[in-house]
């Protein structure tokens, strides 16, 4: 289904993969690649994605597959937000206007899709370490495939790259990183890496030695003919000595660049000669985030990514206008509260990782620029930097995305949790976040944090929960404190307007019942209200408690509970293996043997992309699935059936 | 408690604190240099302990505690293993015998035996980060406090430390990371930026061209008064863009050195120097690891820790030899099970991050050094690097200590196992590993890996399961596999000295019983077959099976023992909450209720270090202690009361 927005240009039509594009002339290559950007444009224009990026390396992309023999060839695009072009060369035009949707191709490069994916991605930095590994199986196996990994120089700055070229370097394999500087990550990249990469892109310091030593140099023109042989060897020494990259050949590579990232015939003649340079090589290409599209030149942040329709030429939004007032999201409700909370407590500080847009900091950014540190993609020193800072009773609060916690986790254990740190983790796209897909998803903080000692694990019912546990986290000294909230809209429900800190390990029977107790814990806990009544209509009437903590556990809640029915279900938007209804199954194993256990949660399986509610649906965790899923529990326990 | 093998020299014997310290002349830091190497070769040659590391840093440890103010300055010791001399001079030589030991102080630095131990460590690279909180405390609070971090040249490879080196540039804050570069980690160190710290001491490229430029200028001196002046002019600008270390340059450091790092005095003049000097500066210091103990210089990956006694003079062993033979290693039998299996299959190869000594990779990198990588300390690129060579069918295995993969966590699940790419990971130091204590105690990776989809997680009850299961994991190829076996010696059963991989997911029962069954996982097991006999007679006849798998669960076989036992104790030696007594409840609390669950496991608490054999009878999990706690089970069951 072609959307009739989206016609391809007759050159891009042709082209069904890149063998067709390397059947073209060199000469095509401008067309068809402003047909490859307004084809990108006109679709993203009206289904969304991400965007600023893909735009950014259409001719990069296209120079790729036209100097590289790619499937065969292993191409690696780090994190793969700007992987459209890839995708639509690659095969998966028609299937374009389906990205990131239900069912649809993935937003990023993904193995089972296509064998032009080299490497799944979604988390940043993976792609050297990726195409280094692939390069190294080359030589094992005599091949004299290519392996390329294309990265961003946000993406540069995390540990993860560094490790890779260090370990690439020292192998001398024969592996080309694609450095990508649009001077962006999500939000504008920073860190010292981005002021070095600035300094040889616009040659500051680099052009001020060298001019200097040239204009030196050319005083001994007039000299004589020895000492003009010797400013000649002088110069030829120099000319090592000062090209640009040191720090890349500091680390084994040979560098070169800067070059434009926009001139497609001059990046194939590059990638022409550099498919011969044996070993470590890294080009540098400059390129500019939103190319094309005057909107997203302008605002690279804003145009990172697009949710809704919006005029292709303005950008102005197209989105019809909400008949309602909608709720705040979860992350407005964190970042107000942080600030009304730093207003009190000038000991607060926030830090993000690269994330201040998505998780809200921005906010705590423009009030307070000296209390809040943007520390780039560099989620390990976000989380140890917030440990130091606690040491000298600072009080962080690291907000941090489920699935990027990941890359901190030994630093939550080793520098925060064992020194028992207080350290706030504002955790945030807890449980299914949607069209960005499994590995965006925060299905297993619940079990990868519960398993650590000193720790307070919380997840809000709604913005108000939300609210008194950020205010419970400041104010708790004895470790470490999370709040796990998922991404979008909270309820929009009323509160009282006065702060308070919620009991820390202390959950709350929302409605009482016979026969069965639902145990629900964070925002997931709105599919069991609206499950309750669907229940009460089949002649079942069950409890329901709101948890509020996976750790410390309200066992005196669960105990009560226990007692006065025959059996539990527990609800959690996160893996059913080790986390909230784990917990509560270890207690009552224990302690109540005759109450049985169903846990509802995520199954052990990796979940795709697609909308929320199309995922919640899939997975049984929607109100219709929980209800059904009690009410089949309620039906064993007359029968006195086990539960399977 | 002083051991009269330890007495310390007449000038060491009056230093209590570091104020002591800094009441002496500077002449006499010599003197008491040689004593503090003298005791520490004293008390480790008779008690053991990390022995190298510590010995290398003695004038720099001494220099630094004399020129700053500590404890009010921050001083932040990478890893830690080279803290002795610090802790000697910080107040605890009278407690130094008591190294490592259970009840003793800590081998590392530790926050709450000493304000002067200012961060918490035991993993390395974490530095640079902690300081840098630590400055940017400072400059928040108005203190002109200062903050230091040692980091070695190993430690300085990894992701994190790069991470810290970028953030610390663009902040500006004032803080010194001393870099001691002595080329080791604890296996020689790796890498493309161990050349380069190799190319700056030995200054080979940079001399090279220096003194190639300032030849050629030398050409100059006989010219005109203009052409002279030009050349100095020259010599000026060239000096900057000459001098070394342009990769911390390059991140926003001012870089000093190198310098001698055992010249005391001259160290403690730089830093009064650098004391002064405001923003992130470090400073490049060469020691020798084992300096002063002849043995240790010679083989200093042999001398990184010594366990036992051995003469202070040759460095022979005066450890008792055993009277009878001891069990293989299981380190050695993963080892030579991989290398019987890289013989007979040329597409496997071996990964380790540093560790080729602790893990026995190194038997391989021996017999196939073209098949085993060592990729220094750098976790993380580990994971992906093997993700990397597992997409063009080369069968990774990664060897890495439980507690170090926390660090690779992220890689784990985004890079393997989303992609279920068959990569098979060797985890050694499973459960409590003893003196290392808490940063080191592998108790967390069975939950937080039970929660990924798309993993096989085994573990052995002996070297022969062990070697079964390696075959077993190197023949699946529809995801991750993970074996995970503790520290130290196997147990020395005979075996049927044949090959077979043991099947995916199936338990065994070991021992038929009554009323109780007791499910172990991996070597912890010994432990409850050595509680049989005495649980025998006290009556309590427990079925005993080792079910080898936390995932897949053999639920089969715990179905057929729920249907014949009233209660089920699980045993592990990792954390009670997510692990496999956690896998057990869920699926118990869900198919049986009616049948009661205890699990047995590491306590929700960090265990401090100490030997193995008094940290499992502190944590209950001994013989004696796994008896009484199934007695007490078996008491409840028989009067029908929960078990608490």
């Amino acid at each position: 289904m072609t959307h009739p927005s989206a016609v391809p240009g007759p050159l891009l039509a042709t082209i069904r993969s890149p063998e067709d594009l390397r059947r073209l002339h060199p000469d095509q290559l401008d067309d068809l690649c402003a047909e490859l950007r307004d084809y990108i444009i006109d679709v993203v224009s009206v289904h969304g994605g991400h965007f600023g990026a893909s735009l950014g390396v259409v001719e990069l992309t296209t120079a790729l597959h036209y100097a590289y023999n790619t499937p065969t060839d292993q191409l690696v695009w780090d994190v793969g937000h700007q992987a459209y072009g890839h995708k639509i060369l690659t095969g998966r035009m028609d299937r374009f206007e389906t990205n990131r949707k239900y069912g649809g191709i993935s937003g990023f490069p993904k193995r089972s899709e296509s064998p032009y994916d080299a490497f799944g991605v979604g988390h940043s930095s993976t792609s050297i370490s990726a195409a280094l590994g692939m390069a190294e199986a080359f030589r094992k196996t005599g091949s004299t495939n290519k392996a390329i990994a294309v990265i961003g120089d946000g993406s540069m700055t995390a540990g993860l790259a560094f490790e890779a070229l260090n370990n690439a370097g020292a192998l001398g394999s024969d592996i080309l990183v694609v450095l990508n500087d649009n001077n962006m990550s999500i939000d504008p990249n920073v860190g010292a890496l981005k002021e070095y990469l600035a300094d040889i892109t616009t040659s500051k310091t680099f052009h001020k030695i060298r001019n200097e030593v040239w204009d030196l140099l050319g005083h001994f023109k007039g000299a004589g003919t020895k000492l003009r042989k010797v400013a000649s060897r002088l110069e030829t020494v120099l000319t090592t000595a000062l090209t640009p990259g040191g720090l890349f050949r500091s680390l084994g590579f040979k560098y070169y660049g800067p070059v434009d990232g926009h001139n497609v015939k001059a990046l194939v003649r590059i990638f022409e000669d550099l498919r011969t340079v044996p070993g470590p090589k890294l080009l540098h290409v400059v390129t500019v985030k939103g190319k094309g599209f005057a909107p997203a030149e302008r605002d690279q942040v804003k145009w990172h990514a697009s949710g809704s329709p919006f005029d292709k030429v303005t950008g102005a939004s197209l989105a019809q206008k909400p008949s309602r007032p909608t709720p705040p999201k979860y992350q407005d409700v964190f970042a107000d509260t942080l600030l009304d909370i730093m207003d009190r407590d000038e000991t607060v500080v926030g830090i993000t990782a690269a994330m201040p847009s998505g998780t809200s900091m921005l906010k705590v950014m423009n009030r307070y620029p000296d209390r809040a540190y943007d520390v780039g993609i560099a989620e390990q020193h976000a989380v140890t930097f917030a440990a130091g800072l606690a040491t000298q009773g600072i009080k962080p609060v690291v907000a941090i995305y489920s699935s990027f916690l990941q890359r901190g986790y030994d630093q939550v254990v080793h520098d925060v949790c064992i020194q028992k740190l207080p350290v706030l983790f504002a955790i945030d796209r807890g449980g299914l976040v949607g069209a960005d897909g499994p590995t965006h998803h925060g299905l297993y903080d619940l079990a990868y944090l519960r398993c650590i000692p000193n720790i307070v694990i919380a997840s809000p019912l709604d913005e108000h929960e939300l609210d008194g546990m950020l205010r419970a986290g400041i104010a708790y000294r004895d470790g470490a404190f999370a709040v796990r909230y998922p991404r979008g809209e909270a309820t929009g429900t009323p509160g009282t307007g006065i702060p308070v800190p919620i009991p820390i390990g202390k959950g709350r029977v929302m409605r009482d019942g016979n026969d069965i107790a639902v145990l629900s814990l964070g925002a997931i806990g709105r599919h069991v209200e609206a499950a309750l009544p669907l229940l009460d209509a089949r002649g079942v009437e069950a409890a329901w408690a709101d948890m509020r903590f996976v750790k410390p556990l309200d066992t005196d809640l669960i105990d009560e509970l226990a007692r006065t029915h025959r059996h539990i279900v527990t609800v959690e938007d996160g893996t059913r293996l080790g986390g909230f209804g784990s917990a509560v199954a270890e207690h009552v194993a224990a302690a109540h043997p005759g109450v049985g256990v169903t846990i509802l949660g995520i199954e052990d399986r990796i979940v795709e992309h697609g909308s929320p509610e199309e995922l919640y649906r899939e997975t049984g965790l929607h109100a219709e699935g929980i209800a059904v899923a009690v009410e089949a529990a309620a039906e064993r326990v007359r029968y006195r059936q086990p539960i399977g």
